[in-house]
């Protein structure tokens, strides 16, 4: 119990393939306020998305080693394409740290929101092409809902756009539509729900919502991957207080490049503002 | 000199940060059809044209040396992005090695086009992030002729778009015409001509006429890096003659990731087609 109380005194570790996991890191500052996190972004080698899983495997094992060896008591993998492929090497590696993504509380969340509905449901999960053509989301959806019908549609081009920070206006809903025109015939049919299967699609919701149109709830696994880091934290007794004193930086940001883009893009997806002086350059 | 008809055994070592260089080897092979070539694209971590220049310098030199360690001839940095950070590098990395980049074949591309013309010209650079950031295109066609008026635009979107094979249409002509707005005031007087300043680019050149206007010359470096390469291996005595018998292999591909993808998308680049066994991955 000692050596919990003093554990509880680590950083959350955060990784992400480069800004997008901020969003995640804003929902576990609003649910975890008394928590310390370390973020690292691996700029240097993004977008993972379009890479194939044994190269997302190895940039992840690489990218989490670093925050690993700063010392951290959780480690959350922000990034979609990386939980999608990587977390089973990841919680091998570092075994007995716990490792938690994004994509089983995203599931979750899905089911939660579609729990008080009979009968089969039409759920269509939009992410990187590694996220889609791997399957993790459809598995780890009719693992909790098996009756569930899901369709994949990898929309690779919304990284950059959101990156370069176009998140409205015509160009992006234009892209939007030539991807969601590919869902045909059966695939077509009216949807439930969308799953935001990468964490930079959250500012793009809007546009989302404007091409498929009014009153389909959107999933973003940030705040269930929150609520999935305090359950974790609350059961090994490794909770830091909201009101205890501060012993250290409560946030550190890591990036593997151009520490000076990383503050400018970060901007815009996390709820502070962040100076490049902030944040520090590793190199891996 | 029996050593240079030896050497002239050896293929030209083409290197770029993914499949955007095949359209130089395009341009090498129908200008040196008895040459052997080997072609190495760094798709594991593109794109370089987001990233700071150490990085650049850092990804170039280990890529580089895979294609150095196979044994070539000579060296062509077929990407704009590390053309422009990382030549002083490669040069002096792999003394006497010749090393060949694409952006100063680009600016006498410009001048020889401009030559018959008196008086400022108002020259666009279209470009990585990268590329126009670093200022190698104003450098090299100042030196060439220092009364050009040069504009440099970064559109790193047009990468992505062109590696989702989205070539034309107007979702292309609007991000195009987003970017070319930007161009207002002194920057918006009529162009003499556009520098297509990035690998990936010349598919498009036909939607950037749409939105640019009729009539501007476009400027594609892939010939005259051609001629350059043909004009050092000519000076050195390592010149392969087209009719010589063949001793191996006249092409090989070689890819840091996914040689499915890069047999895919390098097919929109490259004028035959490529099968993913044809295409062998290295790991760096």
């Amino acid at each position: 119990m000692k050596d919990a109380s003093r554990n509880a005194e680590l950083p959350i570790g955060i990784f992400d393939s480069g800004v997008g996991g901020l969003t995640v890191l804003s929902a576990l500052r609003a649910r975890l306020a008394g928590e310390h996190y370390i973020y690292l972004g691996d700029t240097a080698r993004l977008p993972y998305g379009t890479k194939s899983p044994d190269t997302v495997i190895r940039y992840s094992a690489q990218a989490s080693r670093r925050l690993v060896e700063q010392g951290v008591k959780l480690l959350v993998v922000a990034c979609n394409t990386a939980s999608a492929a990587a977390l089973p090497d990841l919680r091998r590696l570092y075994s007995p740290l716990p490792v938690i993504g994004v994509v089983e509380p995203g599931a979750q969340a899905v089911c939660r929101l579609l729990a008080p509905k009979q009968g089969e449901r039409h759920i269509l999960v939009m992410g990187t092409e590694s996220t889609i053509r791997g399957g993790a989301y459809t598995r780890a959806i009719r693992a909790l809902r098996p009756d569930a019908r899901i369709t994949g549609l990898a929309c690779s081009l919304l990284v950059p756009l959101a990156e370069e920070g176009w998140m409205d206006g015509p160009i992006v809903e234009n892209v939007i539509r030539r991807y969601l025109e590919q869902l045909d015939g059966e695939a077509g049919r009216p949807l439930d729900c969308i799953v935001l299967g990468c964490t930079h699609f959250p500012p793009l919701a809007a546009s989302i919502a404007a091409v498929a149109g009014p009153g389909i709830p959107m999933i973003d696994s940030a705040v269930t991957t929150a609520e999935a880091v305090e359950a974790e934290l609350r059961k090994s007794g490794l909770l830091r207080p909201k009101n205890k004193e501060e012993t250290g930086r409560p946030l550190r940001f890591l990036t593997t490049d151009a520490p000076e883009r990383f503050a400018r893009t970060g901007g815009l997806f996390l709820d502070i503002r962040l100076a490049p002086e902030e944040v520090e350059l590793v190199v891996i």
